[in-house]
């Protein structure tokens, strides 16, 4: 660490500073330097004391009072250095360290260092996807890292296409454009009036919501886009699928595409992929795998059976940003079938795209896109993966596997607590608590006074600043946690402690 | 800088360690430490390099040589920390410097360091922009930094409304679903087959292709959004405009947007906004203003006449990460009135945006986007704002003006080079350069000579790798050079520079 003496100075100089006073608008290199310097120094003590269990996940301030405490307007005039330098520091205080390892909020949680020093280079290099012309490193990265992607879904990468997409929902979005472009080459061009009243069909509940925004979006209607019952563990049953088909075309619709969810977000269940598969060869329709959570378990040889049947889709989304703990954006939509993208979404931008450039054009990836700009999302996934090997995954999947099984017990075994879902096979595990004081009421009565259980342990956490985790109800359930183990941090006490946090809030409610 | 020793030292301690053996999965800080000051130090030297204008722009390599400079494999084991941090060093060197003063190739260029900083805290921060529970201080921040934008647009900020949506295509994307939405909102649901025909219109050639392309992806069809044809200056012709909204009615369609380009990608035109504005309010369409290039000139209180009558518009959409030089990805999709991107996007899934959070759940973010996870990007535009408050932009643009105007003239007194548009308006300046040997053919034989010569001109750039620009034909003419001058670290003599390398290589061609 910097003496006090060599703060002080720093601290002079960057107060005398504004941003036009450094790089890339003036040569002063050594204010530069000691602007960004700064600014590490702030990083770097926030990735160390989120990493410190006995650090507050967050202070937690309403609104109104958190305006009080940043100025977060524009100025007149420019800002000095130390103060940007300052502003980041309160945005950094102010804000929830979601990499901390007991916030168990969210399906991405923590803060892979490695990924994050790759999203540090993207930002320095700064450059945007279309072109082999402008990216030529990255743009070579995207196929080589799409081909292990595409190796662990079971396809041969000969053949296969992808992109990635600024997060899932785009990615299934993607999907779905593609699947219609497939079967109805002339919608692009003449839209949906032109062809025959689509519809899609995905697992009730259960899966993501972009599925049935994306039928929105497309123009297809959320109406035309059917949820299909679910069993007990959340998995979508075949025969009510294929029923719903049937029912579909004899209203006059045109089935088109069906969306599995691989690792679904409140239950974690893996639809039954190999059985909607018969289902959909037999119909002909686009079979679509949303991956996006629970993709990256092809990682892992001991767990991928899960998925057995992913192979014969024609398109899977899966985002690293969720199992693999890449940093936020990072979002594949893969293709089984290679052109069907680039036919899809060409627009044949002169400007852009020209044929007559001194490389082989064919690695231009700005055709295949619906964005024009499109963000480097692949380097911090490299970076990452090279830094585990598929070994690394593989164990830091099982790892988290095995905490999950490890909490599920401590659940089953602590009183008060109640699963959802009596054996989740992912790393979701659905809950409530059920306080000492109302254990005894009839169940209906008890039924009643979960849903505000849930929402006051919650509040209490997050008070306290100590952990955090996600709830909600469902159709028939009120109000219950949905605890997520995909931080590579965890340790089982950061587990035991959850318990710990919400017996003690959950029994001094009022 | 370090001593030899202590690199040898830093060498020797990263070597020995891989990711798992650094936070977050072991406590090891010294090591994590080093890594992170390493992978620092890389960029850093990046910087700085890139911000010496005797470095080359690029070393080019074609894709199959590439691919044996660099091993972009994904290994089964995982790679040690300094292999990695050898990585990042080749993955640079072996880029395209997108920030050097002299690459012109791009509508984006150039690094503003306030931004890169910022940027490296949101990937440090890693959170998602869905709801304040764990992105508070973002959600309030991009609140703040869209009221200086919706003021800037000239509308009230209490009734306005918007979202960061990752690249302008996604933003005109957002805007032709609201406004389908507002005015159909059955097909929402329905889909738009229980809808009339829809029809759009945006300029000729000159508009942006996402306009066509959202058109293809919203089901209304590519070929239901009408090109309205230009003037000598790439602007749209509004009595075209009007003629052609009739004739669609006479043909059974049913118009409902327009976009105006407020800065076309190609020739930097403004469209007439007023004069639309009068047409979209005569037939009752949504007025979109696709600003995602020219938004930063309403910054500029002397140019932002250009942009008179862009307060009349429903939707705009701005690219900071253009203009004001924001890192990519950051583009605002921004509407006149507020609840309609609710409306038109809610999806309602309980398990994100539940309505019994221990705060004001309007702040929530979530239901109003296409996307589920999003990223971050207002943070490094918020940073970068500071830092120059609004008169550094002020100053910055009216610079990059003046610039636009010294090349220009540079340009029509130059033996050789030939203007596409005698007075450009914005910082793309359009031309061909004619080298002396073909100079006194017959006009025909010179243009036909032309196709090829902006090619092997850039081509001989890229081989010495002293600066980049773009080119590409258009309708009517042979390749022509497009020059882009948005990076702030742009001086006379880098203008200089390019035209001379031009005319060098062009008169050395065969």
């Amino acid at each position: 660490m910097s003496s006090p003496v060599k703060d002080e100075q720093s601290d002079a100089m960057l107060e005398a500073l504004i941003a036009k006073e450094i790089l890339p608008q003036s040569g002063n290199w050594e204010g530069t330097e000691e602007f960004l310097n700064r600014v590490v120094q702030v990083l770097l003590k926030y990735i160390k004391d989120q990493n410190d269990r006995d650090q507050k996940i967050l202070e937690f301030h309403h609104p109104d009072k958190m305006q009080m405490l940043i100025d977060l307007s524009i100025p007149e005039q420019p800002e000095n250095l130390l103060k940007l330098v300052k502003s980041c520091e309160d945005v950094l205080r102010l804000g929830v360290r979601t990499g901390h390892p007991r916030f168990f909020n969210q399906i991405s949680c923590g803060l892979d260092l490695v990924s994050m020093a790759g999203e540090w280079l993207t930002a320095t290099a700064n450059t945007n996807m279309f072109t082999y012309e402008i990216a030529p490193v990255f743009i070579l990265m995207e196929k080589s890292v799409m081909t292990r992607m595409w190796e662990a879904v079971g396809w041969d990468p000969e053949k296969a296409d992808g992109i990635f997409a600024p997060g899932g929902a785009i990615a299934n979005l993607y999907a779905m454009n593609a699947a219609r472009h497939q079967l109805w080459p002339r919608s692009k061009h003449l839209g949906m009036k032109d062809i025959p009243t689509l519809c899609c069909f995905t697992s009730e509940d259960e899966s993501h919501y972009s599925i049935k925004s994306a039928s929105a979006v497309l123009g297809i209607g959320a109406d035309h886009c059917f949820n299909i019952p679910t069993d007990k563990n959340g998995k979508m049953i075949p025969e009510a699928l294929e029923a719903k088909i049937i029912e579909s075309k004899k209203e006059g619709l045109t089935p088109f595409f069906v969306c599995c969810t691989a690792g679904t977000t409140v239950y974690g269940a893996f639809d039954p992929l190999e059985r909607v598969a018969n289902i959909c060869e037999r119909h002909k329709l686009w079979f679509h795998v949303d991956a996006a959570w629970g993709g990256g378990m092809l990682l892992s040889p001991e767990h991928r059976y899960k998925l057995a049947g992913v192979e014969r889709a024609n398109s899977v989304t899966w985002n690293p940003h969720k199992l693999m703990g890449a940093l936020l954006q990072c979002s594949a939509c893969l293709f089984r079938q290679d052109g069907l993208l680039f036919q899809c979404n060409q627009a044949s931008a002169d400007y852009l795209f020209q044929q007559d450039k001194p490389y082989d054009v064919s690695y231009d990836t700005g055709d295949k896109a619906i964005q024009c700009g499109r963000h480097n999302d692949v380097f911090k996934l490299w970076l990452m993966w090279k830094s585990k090997g598929m070994e690394g995954y593989r164990q830091q999947i099982n790892k988290l596997m095995d905490l999950s099984a490890y909490f599920t017990r401590r659940i089953k075994e602590t009183e008060g607590f109640e699963l959802i879902i009596e054996n989740p096979e992912f790393l979701n595990i659905c809950f409530w608590y059920v306080p000492s004081k109302i254990r005894n009421l009839e169940p209906a009565e008890i039924k009643a006074r979960l849903e505000k259980i849930a929402p006051k342990i919650k509040a209490g956490m997050m008070q306290r600043g100590t952990t955090m985790v996600g709830y909600q109800p469902d159709k028939q359930r009120p109000n219950f946690f949905r605890m997520i183990i995909s931080n590579q941090a965890i340790t089982r006490e950061d587990l035991d402690f959850l318990i710990k946090e919400i017996v003690d809030i959950g029994e001094s409610l009022e």
